[in-house]
């Protein structure tokens, strides 16, 4: 087999960027002899700047200086301080962009700028951010097209629950006509436990918090705004409407009471934030699922179930969050653009 | 967008067959105007001898004669009586074979015979068809790489359950440690329904039988034969074992009493025909799945759980059989096909 290498810019070393540099450090040589292929960091850039080598970078190294100083542009010799996205995308020479900076729902910025930089400049593009996706879909996908480029973006709906490729790609052929999904980890770890005991909102959502699971500033989560967003893109990407963050009905679950729970669990269902998209219209809310259903899945698990006119329903289940998760459906993007994405 | 025609030659026309004849006339057009696929059946063969018509055949029409008559060979004008599949390969002017013929278990023949002469010949191969993939899977694999084609087989595991697909794309790059599903419809439903009410085994299949759910000689379901090929192909071609039929350790269903049963529901777990490949060793038998586990699915359904080094547990749902069903998996298949597979 012939190896192909292809030089990644990852743009964000967060929780995202740092999982995406270990599993391509951990995979690296796997990669080449299952699919002759050659991954090669040659940026990396976080809020400090950057580290920039042509030749590549060494991802371990990365990692430790990240750990050490928090800042990648104290990377020997290679870094870069003060240097901004746009900057690093002049500089540096890859074939694919990686774009993994802080989801931003408000105007998706510098994220879309990134991306767009990178289609006209002729690279191919994977992300796991949102924010431009939830706003500016159309605009996106039509700028890699006019580019010829691929742009994947697996990560950025429920992690690695396989969504977007099970929706293009195995039901490639059929018409979705409704979606309805849990699209949210830290949500259905508080709902699935005030249903396994009984508790209130507030206190679950405390210990969530303790727990790591639940952020100290959980809005974005409990009022519904991640899963609105992931919704807006499955609708945009997989059903082929045109809509927007603004479109959603949206009701969070900081109303949801332990009585109100106990009472569906005696009824055999199950109160969970459903995010959907049916009847040409989007809404996130918590609404009562069967126990029995494929929907009805526990802990901080995300699930999505299609309804189509040939496959019928095609459920698929995975973790929507996580730095390794994330960076596993990042690393299958990466290897569909390695294996589609020409010389 | 140019558009690129496919010829297709389906080989039988049994529920399979028809199906995908259905689902190629009812998405033709939204294929070209979707993905520029303009895919044309030129042969189609049955028992009776085939239609072959290089510049395309009438699917509505051989479906109309199928019915009719039972024989393809009937079809107007262009229809061959006696033709055997090796002989319609040699007429027919194609770019991809859809094998659909019955599955035979003991030899996996004609299929093989059909699949290694198309590939030969630099045609690509989607099929449904177990026996052979589960008897000489790697000589096939070998046999497509060698002469540069695409061989795809997501309906043979599971019909519209995306698992092929998700464990090579979605997870590429992950190594999967384990697999466990419910891979058999047939028995997912009398093993749910004796669960449910509390019926016994016996009485149970034979409403399965009234109902078209079970066959009349349930064999290869109810002792799990069927599951053991499928979890055969699933460790071939997404784990890399190199096993095949007679290297699984099978228990059926037929022993499995409504005490049991009930006794596993009682303690919040139930009973289902679990297909496992884990620690090297391939299983089909009865097993205790707690009732809140993603593969507690109930009716026909299949799931598939994933146990994976990067994404953690990926789990798929969908229905395992049905006409129309296992022709969307081979549509999804030769919709990757047009895209991928060249001029």
């Amino acid at each position: 087999m012939s190896v192909k290498t292809m030089k990644l810019c990852i743009l964000g070393f967060g929780a995202v960027g740092t999982g995406v540099a270990k599993v391509v450090s951990m995979k690296h040589d796997e990669l080449i002899e299952k699919y002759g292929l050659d991954l090669v960091i040659t940026a990396i850039s976080d809020r400090s700047g950057a580290a920039i080598n042509n030749d590549g970078l060494d991802p371990e190294l990365a990692l430790e200086t990240k750990e050490k100083t928090g800042k990648i542009a104290e990377y020997p010799e290679f870094g870069v301080a003060g240097i901004d996205g746009i900057g690093v995308l002049n500089e540096v020479d890859y074939d694919c962009l990686v774009e993994v900076t802080p989801t931003n729902v408000d105007d998706g910025e510098p994220t879309q700028s990134h991306m767009l930089k990178a289609f006209e400049d002729k690279k191919h593009v994977v992300t796991s951010n949102k924010g431009p996706l939830a706003l500016n879909f159309k605009t996106l996908v039509k700028a890699a097209e006019d580019n010829n480029v691929i742009f994947r973006y697996e990560a950025s709906v429920g992690g690695a629950m396989p969504v977007i490729n099970t929706g293009s790609e195995s039901l490639a052929g059929n018409t979705i006509s409704s979606v309805q999904g849990i699209l949210n980890g830290t949500t259905n770890y508080i709902l699935s436990r005030m249903a396994n005991e009984g508790s209130e909102y507030e206190s679950t959502l405390k210990e969530a918090q303790e727990l790591g699971i639940a952020e100290t500033n959980p809005y974005q989560d409990v009022e519904g705004l991640d899963a609105a967003c992931k919704i807006v893109i499955i609708a945009n990407s997989l059903m082929g409407w045109d809509v927007t963050l603004a479109d959603v009905d949206r009701t969070g679950i900081s109303n949801v009471s332990s009585s109100e729970v106990k009472a569906a669990v005696d009824d055999g269902y199950i109160i969970k934030l459903i995010a959907e998209a049916a009847d040409g219209k989007l809404t996130v809310a918590p609404m009562m699922v069967k126990q029995s259903s494929p929907l009805a899945v526990n802990g901080t698990l995300n699930v999505t179930t299609f309804k189509t006119d040939l496959a019928d329903e095609v459920t698929v289940i995975g973790f929507g969050a996580g730095s390794i998760e994330t960076a596993s459906a990042i690393l299958g993007d990466l290897v569909y653009v390695g294996k589609h994405g020409g010389e």
